[in-house]
């Protein structure tokens, strides 16, 4: 049972998820709108969805703003296609809905693959789920994995916390760089070279390309930045550093091949670290969901609402705030906790 | 009583917090340290501090890289001094501890007052928390404020949605614009204007900062943007829109008379909108971090890596995880909870 969704909700929620099995892609796109305002039927849904999960190759991409995200994620499509593997793509857009005008006008390159039923393009907002970001962004790639895209790739701004988490979790995350003139590697400055698994230099008929490939594979091979000692995450293998020049298609194949190869190495197609934190941030995210809606929409709504206003005012701590909505939770007997299988 | 913390670790957090209500600068840098790493007495030495905390002005200062806003705040905190006010700077820091470097750099200009008693500096990383930034800053601000000192300023780069939601909640909030040359206004693109109180248009000396300045104008009292309409948050007064130029002051003292005038305006120093969201935060917060104790740390933990397993594993859906670890935990009275006070 799902525990807060009144039944026609929940009914609506299942024959979405049916449908998006079924292959029906308006069906997809309307269940990707219900996981992102968070409508009462997506948890049914995602609840047909999340066992049939689990075959696609989830690949994040992130790099500094003007890195040539947008244009190398179409590449990478592109390939994908000619290759006979279908693909979806989840681009979380930093701005808010509204002015995100920018970032509209990267998804129009998109639009070569719009009549293709094996490509798939949606840009979620990043803005008002406080903390939830990699939760909601988890969520639509489990839906999209299951309608059964052979890749899933997940493309964020590289310059925030949240949106780093977002793709720092995938299977495979690429970690994009675009050509300086000066030693100035805007991947360092975010740390982002401590979640790439492969490291892309855009703009690769650019002049200054290959110095900064150079440099990259120089700093990843011993550690250390131009000015001081790089936190690169310990792993097995050491990042691969790849040219691509997205509006040709250079290297675009090359990298595609690397990704085959990262995704193909032992033990990746099974219960991974990256797997492993995906799903703890999805079921951490849905006890708290759990947690807040049965103190904020329960019996102690009006006690939470005056805690709260105490903190505020400095009249009592956060900690006894908390430790009082815990309560007040417990005895109400934790509002039909643990009837939801 | 402090939940989790063991007797030893409770004293020192409460012989901290007092050390730092008594004027002591190198106790309240180690309680900066205990909040930042989250060690056990840090609940303790906030309990004591929260109810002596409410005076200050926390003031939020965002914008895009290179805006310009560690000169900017290096110029407030100066004219704040010679009006005799004492301010406390919490930087925080978008990049990884290790390669932090630029950021750093931008420190050393903060030197001029490193022998003044009213001025405290403090980077904090963002990184490693996962959706806890903008807990812990507020956790920081709270101290810093309980320290005595009139102004409190959070710096973050406005370029993530953690790191937005950090100054979005200070009592006032200035956004800064580098002056650009054409129509591009970098805090549209990250949704900043939303959450201005006040917009400052930094290196006023330059050419266009006019210009940028006008064309901010323009664009809040019509509620447009170049392209589309703008977000803008409904609030009872339209943002100013001021320029500065942090290397000579010029326009500084302007700034701090529009920050004074948001501070005094009706009902600005009480449960202001801000101040309950900051409260919502921390409460929140601590009680997602009771439950997850509760879970990962109690009799429940085994079941829980299991879970999380399963979930990786698409096994079983994340519904049914949370729901059966919530389940555990009401199965084992919710480990002391309720004896928080």
């Amino acid at each position: 049972m799902t525990r807060a969704a009144p039944p026609d909700a929940r009914s609506r929620g299942i024959a979405l998820a049916e449908a998006t099995l079924a292959g029906d892609r308006r069906a997809l796109a309307r269940l990707l709108t219900s996981v992102e305002s968070r409508t009462p039927g997506a948890e049914a849904a995602l609840r047909v969805l999340h066992p049939r999960a689990g075959g696609a190759h989830v690949i994040g991409v992130t790099g500094a703003p003007g890195a040539g995200k947008s244009t190398l994620v179409s590449a990478i499509v592109r390939e994908l296609r000619a290759r006979g593997r279908s693909a979806a793509v989840v681009a979380v857009d930093p701005s808010s809905p509204i002015t995100g005008g920018a970032i509209l006008g990267d998804r129009v390159r998109m639009q070569e693959h719009a009549t293709d039923d094996g490509v798939f393009i949606r840009s979620m907002a990043a803005r008002g789920h406080a903390g939830g970001l990699a939760a909601t962004t988890d969520t639509a790639v489990t839906a999209l994995d299951a309608a059964g895209f052979d890749v899933v790739i997940v493309e964020t701004v590289g310059t925030g916390q949240s949106e780093v988490e977002v793709v720092a979790t995938a299977d495979t995350t690429v970690v994009l760089e675009a050509p300086e003139m000066g030693d100035e590697i805007q991947a360092i400055k975010a740390g982002l070279l401590e979640v790439a698994d492969i490291v892309v230099v855009s703009k690769g008929d650019r002049p200054g390309a290959e110095r900064t490939a150079n440099l990259l594979r120089t700093m990843l091979a011993t550690g250390t930045g131009p000015d001081e000692p790089l936190a690169v995450r310990r792993r097995p293998k050491r990042p691969e550093v790849l040219l691509t020049t997205g509006a040709t298609g250079a290297g675009v194949a090359a990298l595609v091949d690397a990704l085959d190869r990262h995704r193909a190495a032992p033990g990746a197609d099974g219960v991974t670290e990256a797997r492993l934190k995906r799903a703890e941030t999805l079921v951490w995210a849905i006890v708290m969901a759990r947690v807040r809606d049965d103190i904020a929409k329960g019996e102690s709504a009006a006690e939470a609402r005056a805690l709260m206003a105490a903190v505020a005012a400095h009249a009592i701590d956060p900690y006894a705030a908390a430790d009082a909505l815990l309560a007040a939770r417990a005895a109400a007997g934790g509002a039909g906790e643990g009837s939801g299988s």
